[in-house]
């Protein structure tokens, strides 16, 4: 009888294949072993060995036209071809620590100095822990971290990805991602959706699966089948044969069955992203996350080039619209040449999205600006939006704001809980809201969405977050939610009976999430709706609204 | 014309004299300034004049009472004469580099190694840069940073003030508190209460006012005016003696003018918290803070000195009862033997309080049993309850280790917003709630207490705080409320018109909550919470409110 393990399936399908692990932490060598002959030798060696398997690894990345990759790899092998680390090992080495300890001391004196020299270096510490972790792995004959290589399609399995590891992974060999932390809205899970591959997240004991193992990973039942029998492996590839086709046939304007309109729309980062959105049928742009025209530079985007980026985006859509929130910088995206004014202890409760406007409006004015300019023309409809808006006061500054650039459609991103709790202030001053369910979910649960320990707190079906999404959609504005939420098929047809307005999604979500509503009246929607908030937990909710839309079993969902 | 400048009045009175400020952060000094002769030396002997001044801080904080000042002190003048620290400074200096930039970069190089060695040392980095911000101060001749020395009675000004501000001030010559930052949960906000000293903070332009200028501070209204009338001063003065006479009028439990009783409770740190508590008329405690037995300590306290610490306060209070909230590790108090699992990027919104529970039974368990050793054959009424209680399935857990260790009333505290919204679900598992409005706060603003610049989010008069506080009052179980919010008189009376039926603040709080609540009704302190709720902004609340107490002029407020 094959072993079930359960966990969270946080990205539809399945895959079926032998489990590659992502090595786990490299040890700290330990201090008092004294340097032998050769140390030195040895730990420059390790070094150089690093650099020249960063700078491969970037020529690949950048022959699998992962430009951006090969880029940060690059960046990354002139650090441990830096002279100054060279010269620390060598002094260390000769004050009597052994190679291992010795360069692990080293960077650790490089690390404080970049981690002193400004936020954008200090987003740069991970990178350096990378290479000072592999470094230190080939002294210690240790495995190396980080994704494996492998020739043939394996399962990978991790404690939890970053997005280091997912930046050069081969995507054509990864039949299915399993970790033991993380929740749906970790890296893994959104990766995952985007790459359209299976994923198991929040799985106790993934870690302790061996190499080689075959399995069978359900990503729609959140199970990991170990040495699955040829029946199981036969039946869920036509349950995923059954929805792949249920989803060719899902095309057109979003809808329930009874013909509830509900636009479907596309989350993006830019003009490089437009044409998958288009691809997969998205009606328009429901959040253009503006921040990646920001971040990893010295100095702001020049206006004709936020121009050009915001009008790429707008002619795309020439009969839809197109959301575009500004400038979301703070807390896990820190800009070089926007830092925060102090130190902050807890950065995702600090001074980010708008809050930062208040310090510099100059940036939020030339964005406003330059999006005016864009739209001069266009027969897509552009609607602006602000991040983090708490109180009905920054709305209504953020509204005037807009209005005074020309721009006469502003909303603002429901994300905080007392912009929730008081949407009805917030509905007086703007003309649209749109609910960032991840966020809103960490603040709501008090549950940071970085940490894989609290996973069961940071989930979107917890009962608070669908009260909360039913205040702003209650307020009288129109209400989409454009959270990762919006791509799950079930919770879908949950918000859709909430209120919620629209849907905007990574466009890889939108056909499963179209043939989902496509299956199920308003009236549906609604009882799964009530159901999943008289629940008193996630899974509750979850398997209170499952109950309520049978069409889902024609999706294999 | 006397110029009156407007903040936040956090304690109230009125308080008039000459203005001394603290003094601003100490530059960073320039690289590349060139050593000269005797570079090493002064540099050695700016670290010994700090040391030297510490130690003299710690005895005169001794002989003034405070041991735990002066052992603080004490530890910082060690770190100061710390010979790894001058060895780095004079190798720095005779590789060419200038006193006072070499005293920096040791410290930069001493700091990386205590931010490196777990938790509880990193908490000391913040001594650390004190220390070199001392010496550094004195090599360039700028002036010493912390709290002023003086002779005569003086109204202290400071951007903000931290713990280590505070803990070596004179008491006896602060007329008031005034700062730039900070808001009613801030550090500066809860001494200048627990001290009885006026305070108004997030007042613009604080730290412009020239040292010795005389102001009149007035803490009930906000305002600060330069250079008073007599007439003002004597009318300050009078306001405040009206308020005087009043509150020692008033005594004996709390209740509205028509009778409706609301126990007014102690938030107290352990059994020496107790007299000043009994001296203001404490019916109980509300909130026992168990974590100050942990804090500072490599190992948990023993089962009896955890169960004497217990006793203590339950002897104290024959007649009333004493809610103890369990261990609240985690987020700005982490412990060193209880290291949070991971780095947590944002520790405010990770496993703190009883996330930590799940991890580490054991302490709980441990103090739960003494708990109930303690309780054995007391008159008073123990309740206990858990922080950072989110999911109603958290509370049944709780509630069944309690009654598993013969606990028959447990409760939790409601601070995080999502046990608030399903506050419903939380009742049915556990006797009572204990809101926690600075944390609530905190996270339904998405507003860290510990940034100045967010203070006017981070006001309990915010009315979706007061949305949440009434979903916790209303779902069936007795609430009580334990927050700063409960010490203000006017915010007191709006609680009690929510339905909160307990208020538990720093004991110096209490005779002001006494007099406000016994000069109004039931029905009166409804009608204010009902227009602070109908308010869109926490001024707005606040306004509204006063407007419905017509006692509280009697009180001068």
């Amino acid at each position: 009888m094959p072993d079930v393990l359960r966990g969270a399936g946080v990205s539809p399908g399945a895959g079926h294949g032998p489990v590659r692990a992502v090595a786990g932490a490299v040890p700290e060598p330990p201090a008092g072993a004294p340097a032998e002959a050769g140390d030195a030798e040895r730990a420059l060696a390790a070094l150089e060995a690093v650099a020249a398997d960063l700078t491969e690894r970037g020529e690949r990345a950048a022959a699998a036209g992962n430009a951006e990759g090969r880029d940060v790899l690059a960046a990354q092998a002139l650090m441990a071809r830096d002279p100054g680390l060279a010269d620390a090992v060598t002094a260390l080495v000769a004050g009597g620590t052994g190679a291992a300890r010795a360069v692990f001391e080293a960077f650790a004196g490089y690390r404080a100095a970049l981690a002193g020299a400004g936020e954008y270096l200090a987003a740069r510490v991970a990178d350096l822990d990378d290479i000072r972790d592999r470094a230190v792995a080939r002294l210690l004959g240790v495995p190396m971290p980080g994704v494996p290589v492998s020739d043939e399609p394996f399962v990978l399995v991790a404690r939890d990805l970053a997005p280091a590891d997912t930046a050069v992974l081969d995507r054509g060999r990864v039949l299915a991602f399993v970790t033991e932390e993380g929740g749906p809205t970790s890296h893994t899970a959104i990766i995952a959706r985007t790459l359209g591959v299976p994923a198991v997240v929040a799985l106790p004991g993934a870690t302790e699966l061996a190499d080689g193992t075959v399995v069978l990973v359900d990503g729609t039942a959140g199970t990991v089948t170990v040495d699955p029998t040829g029946a199981q492996v036969a039946a869920a590839r036509a349950a995923a044969e059954a929805r792949a086709s249920a989803v060719a046939d899902a095309s057109g304007p979003g809808a329930t069955r009874d013909g509830h309109r509900v636009p479907l729309l596309a989350n993006i980062g830019g003009p490089q992203d437009v044409e998958a959105a288009l691809a997969h049928g998205a009606e328009g742009v429901g959040l253009y996350r503006t921040e990646f025209l920001f971040l990893d530079r010295t100095e702001p985007p020049g206006d004709a080039e936020q121009e050009e980026a915001y009008r790429a985006v707008l002619e795309a859509f020439p009969e839809g619209k197109v959301v575009v929130r500004t400038l979301d910088a703070g807390a896990d995206k820190p800009l070089a040449f926007l830092p925060p004014p102090s130190d902050e202890p807890n950065p995702a409760l600090g001074e980010r999205g708008l809050r930062m406007a208040r310090r510099h409006p100059e940036i939020l004015a030339a964005q406003l600006a330059a999006l005016a300019r864009a739209s001069a023309g266009q027969g897509a409809t552009l609607q602006v939006m602000a991040p983090m808006v708490t109180e009905a006061a920054e709305a209504a500054r953020f509204a005037a704001d807009c209005r005074a650039a020309g721009l006469d459609h502003p909303g603002v991103m429901v994300e905080v809980p007392a912009a929730a709790l008081r949407a009805r202030d917030l509905a007086g001053e703007v003309e649209f809201f749109s609910v960032g369910t991840n966020d809103l979910t960490q603040y709501a649960y008090a549950a940071d969405r970085q940490v894989g320990g609290l996973a069961h707190l940071q989930d979107p079906w917890q009962p608070a977050v669908l009260d909360l999404v039913a205040m702003a959609a209650d307020a009288g504005v129109p209400c989409g939610v454009c959270g990762e939420a919006a791509g799950d098929p079930v919770l879908a047809c949950v918000l859709v009976g909430i209120g919620v307005t629209s849907l905007s999604m990574s466009a890889p979500s939108l056909p499963l999430v179209r043939a989902a509503l496509a299956r199920h009246s308003l009236e549906e929607c609604r009882e799964a709706a009530a159901a999943a908030r008289a629940a008193r937990s996630a899974s509750g909710a979850h398997g209170a609204a499952r109950a309520s839309l049978p069409g889902l079993e024609e999706l294999g969902l």
